[in-house]
Parts: C-alpha cells; structure tokens; sequence
C-alpha cells in the first residue's frame, strides 16, 4: 500500500486525461499551430501534473510520514529527509 | 507556419516520450508504486515539458518576434507584450 | 518557540545576505549595468531564499507538525493541510 | 543605457520594497515568528522578485533584443539565445 493507495482512481482518471491533453498539444504541433497557443497548452499540463505532484505528497506526509514518526523518531526523521528532497524537486521542476 | 515548424519532427518526438512517461506514471500508481518514486518521475515529465516549452519559445523569439518587429515598431512590441505574457505563464507553472 | 528556533542564527545570517544582495541589485539598476546581468542577479536571489523556505519547511514538519501528530491524529491532521497548502504556494511563487 | 533605463526609478522603489521586506522577515524569525507565517512572507518577497524580473526581461525583449535584430539577423539571433537562457534561469530559479 502506498500513501495514495486510497484515492488511487481520482489519480488515474487525472492522469489519463493528461495523457490526453499531451497527445492533443501533438497533434497542434502537428498542425503548425501558432507557438503561444502551444505554450499555453504545455503550461496547462505542467499545471495539472502539479497538482497531482502537490496531492500525492499530501497523501505521503498524512500516511506514510506520520505512520513512520509513529513508529520511532529516527524513522519519521529518514522520511521528513526524504520528503524534503521530493519538494526540493517539485520546487525547482 | 508556426515558429517551430522547422523543427517539428523533434518535437513531435519529445511530445510522444513524454506521452509515455505520463502512461508509465499511471501503471506505477495502479501498482501502488511508493510515493517519493511516483514524485520523481512525475518531476521528470514536468521538467521534459518545461524544455519543451524553452525551445518553443527561443523558436517563437527567432522567426515570430523578429519577424513582427521588422514590419513594424507597433507589430513587434504586440508580440513582445504576448510573448512576456506566456513566459509569465510558464515561470508561474 | 518555532520550528526553526535551534537554527535561527543561521537563518539570520542568510536573510542579512540576501538583503545585501538585493542592495546590490538596486546599485547594478541604478548604475544601467547591463539586464541580463541583473536578472542573473535577481535569479541568485531568487534561489537564496527558495533554500530559506525549503529549510524552514523541514524544520516545521521535523518540530511542528511531527509534535502535533503525536498529540492526536486531528492535531496532525491540521497540520499537514497547512503545510501543503505552504508547499503549494511555493511551488507556484 | 540599459532596456530598462526608461523606468529605472520604478524598478529602484521596487527594489527597495523588497529590501525592507526581507528585513521584516529577519525580524520575524528572530521573534521566532510561527514557520507557515514565515513562509508566506518569503513566498511574497520571491513573488516581487519574480515580477522585477518579467519587468526587466520584457524591457530587454523591447530594447536590446529589438535593436540587435534590426542591426542583423546574427546579432539578434545571439541577443535571443542569451535571452532565452536567463528565461530558463528564471523558471528554474
């Protein structure tokens, strides 16, 4: 079971329609469509994919976060390390 | 024609991979993947996609803008004014 | 006492040279340096006190919200939407 | 003479603002002001920066970027790829 486990079809239904929306930005390209019209396109995906990113590791800290800090200091202490670096990434991606 | 059109192929390319990785991401979350490791691949689409969006633009900058700017003073500073809107766009994704 | 109390003087010194920096930048504004100069400049800045909120961030799930899912699950609870709703804001800022 | 010479004094009172908000978040953090509050403040002054420096790169954009395309398509297309590297800066910043 994973942190997510519980609300794991609202995530896929969220990431098929990002795949969706990626196939369509494709098929703009495809069509020579004018570049800003793309741009925001592309932007509106990385949006949702934020989004997703954003509830994901809501679902990490509230389960797998808490359950570890439950179980000893130094092991809530390992997964709040590597929380941290997983945020460092959304942060900067 | 868009400012990309020349090199469409590539992005078509990048555009179908990511469509990929969007599908693996899925299969990880059906397969109650851990957390942190469904947030790292989801940073690496965001990031192929944010690269994506970087060409598109300087593609955009190149053939577009400049071309709007030599018409006219007036033609270019309207396409400078949508070009900062999109990067606006794409620096708040 | 707040999550990063332990740690304050550091971050104090951080916050003193991010202030100089910024200094530093009105200095390159007002003498015309060249903008793309200043928005490296402003860039640096930026990144200094991304790390500022990244670090503040790991202290208050380390102290805050690791204190507060041992008091109750609620508690907890609380604490970890407020946390990602910070997470969100800097994500998106 | 800089892109943004025109309007330096705005970019300078700006500037300034955001110095004295990072002063006010030391002085937070040495009231050991609670961390979320904290993190509001930085997301706000990184906010500030961030639209400093949308200012200063349409003004390039209009300016420099403008004037080296109309001086040849080379100097242009040179002005454009360095643009659009600090671009990349900026959304990765």
């Amino acid at each position: 079971m994973a942190g997510y486990t519980g609300t794991k079809d609202e995530y896929l239904a969220r990431l098929r329609r990002v795949e969706g929306q990626v196939r369509g930005i494709a098929r703009m390209v495809d069509e020579d469509t004018y570049c800003i019209d793309v741009l925001t396109q592309v932007a509106a995906v990385t949006k949702a994919l934020e989004a997703v990113s954003l509830g994901l590791l809501e679902d990490h800290l509230t389960h797998c976060v808490v359950d570890a800090a439950r179980q000893s200091p130094e092991a809530g202490q390992a997964k709040i390390r590597e929380a941290s670096d997983a945020i460092a990434r959304l942060v900067r991606s």
